[in-house]
């Protein structure tokens, strides 16, 4: 992967820097903030990283998560750079109204976006983990075991640790030179799959209850009353979406989560050549072909059958894709 | 990984081998024995791949999996070559009496063991596949794509595709270069975790119905009745007792399956120090730190009641070498 010199030279010459990734954060917004944050002070640099909603727990093995700030800070210099990561806007990252200065985005997403004065958009990147490898391998910052371990667990989780399309003989390599540099495969999978709260545990068993499938479509849905009785959090359903499409012929699975009364988010998970992108975007919403999301209203039974008629013709037209006979 | 001169010579000067891989096989019993088969024959030789159970239907995406037979061949030559793959005896692979017939071991097990004429056991490999992959860059068999994806899922079974504490850097390197001989990681993984049949997931739903935790250890249960309601088949409960080790606090989680009336085989998952294989042993079981099983008789409370006994003592240990302040 190469570094576009103009991005190379924006952080090389900015003394002060501020990382800020999208709200919500996953691995890959954090790993990769992280990675570049401790970088950046290694060279000397006064590196801010921030984050809206500041670092969930199961984010907290992170080395040098601490550092994240919930607050952006209130002084900044016209010459101050904000490097926006995994992300294409200062709003998707909560900064309203963004101060006056420099900005530089590094982001391997699909979504549409012009903003930015340096904008680095690599779409067929597994991971903004790997770019920012990329750019402190440039930057001649030698890799400590806390870098690697914040870029293996951003390329891990984008990359399912290496079972979805993205993984490359590339991201395998960069995860082997991750680990020479003293990242920990075990112990990173552990802390991003095997941190299951009991909360956690029974509101999955209460999204169970609901799953329902037809058509090669799945959907799970969880009220206020299911977060309330197990004690679980929004942040605890990361995933959940993604346990149904284990199923042969299940091509999209969608968890809806209640976030007020009549208010839901759905969480898409898709496979092969289903996209969900395209179905999230028609509800206003947008992410990756096989990971995407949405916000939408309305009764539950409502809101899952304009969700099971946008997914008729994808499939469909997935369907008649793949049966083609000359592919 | 280095190749034993006796080893590559056993191979070299073999015109007719036998591979043969324990009962029940999985992605790395199967996944080595069919990368070795296409490179023997690519090398001229008359390579027989057996496999007792044959190849059950989720890995039947592996590329030659039709060339499995299930019948070891009747007519052998004393100077044909067996060789055993991720097992340590030809009791394992089911090759009862033995033919008169040279012995090859390749393996990765701790099980002990003294069987064969050559012996190659790597406890630190990650999986057989590993070896196998060694062995056929020594040969210097070019690695078609065909051999790509049988080594590729046989590493990503056995290191859970890179979870597992076996993950090290040589292993995502050979990751690396599998893909780049064509091993396609997604479709892998797609075969490996996302093929359950809907009997399956229903025999899953019924298996978290049964969930306990005590003191760290999870337990779920599965009799007779429920394989026959789901219609699923004891190889569609692969995985299932990894399901609650994700909980945090839980150490040991195992699945009692029942093979007739009374009768159990218990599946034993750990994390890490909690060694499965130490219990299982108790019970005349055996397997690896953190995969481990067993069989077992009697009423299932006391089925369950005699396997917390004996995690106690293996955890109380564990816990009390995890506390020690010199680790």
């Amino acid at each position: 992967m190469k570094v576009p010199k103009a991005v190379l030279e924006a952080v090389l010459r900015s003394p002060r820097l501020v990382i800020a990734s999208h709200e919500n954060p996953d691995g890959d917004a954090l790993g990769s903030s992280l990675g570049l944050g401790l970088a950046l002070r290694s060279l000397g640099k006064q590196g801010t990283v921030f984050n809206n909603d500041g670092v969930p727990a199961c984010y907290r093995f992170l080395p040098g998560s601490r550092m994240v700030r919930s607050a952006f800070p209130k002084r900044v210099r016209a010459d101050d750079l904000l490097v926006l990561l995994d992300c294409n806007s200062a709003e998707r990252a909560g900064i309203t109204p963004l101060p006056h200065m420099r900005t530089l985005v590094i982001d391997h997403h699909k979504t549409e976006s012009s903003f930015g004065d340096i904008r680095w958009v690599e779409r067929s990147a597994a991971a903004t983990g790997v770019l920012i490898h990329a750019l402190i391998t440039a930057l001649r910052v030698p890799i400590t075991q806390q870098i690697a371990t914040n870029l293996y667990a951003a390329i891990a989780l984008d990359t399912g640790t290496y079972r979805y399309q993205n993984t490359t003989a590339e991201v395998l390599r960069i995860g082997a030179e991750l680990v020479d540099a003293g990242a920990k495969p075990h112990v990173i999978a552990e802390a991003l799959y095997e941190n299951w709260s009991m909360p956690r545990l029974q509101l999955f068993l209460k999204a169970l209850k609901t799953l329902r499938i037809e058509q090669g479509i799945a959907t799970m849905y969880l009220t206020r009353k299911a977060f309330s009785e197990s004690g679980a959090t929004s942040a605890d359903t990361e995933n959940f979406s993604n346990f149904p499409r284990q199923v042969s012929g299940i091509e999209m699975s969608v968890l809806f989560r209640e976030l007020a009364p009549g208010v839901w988010k759905a969480s898409l998970r898709s496979k092969g050549n289903c996209d969900a992108a395209k179905i999230a975007e028609r509800f206003s919403g947008g992410g990756h072909r096989n990971a995407a999301g949405y916000r939408t209203k309305g009764p539950r039974e409502a809101v899952r059958a304009s969700l099971l008629a946008a997914c008729g013709d994808a499939l469909l037209s997935s369907r008649q894709h793949r049966q083609s006979p000359k592919r």
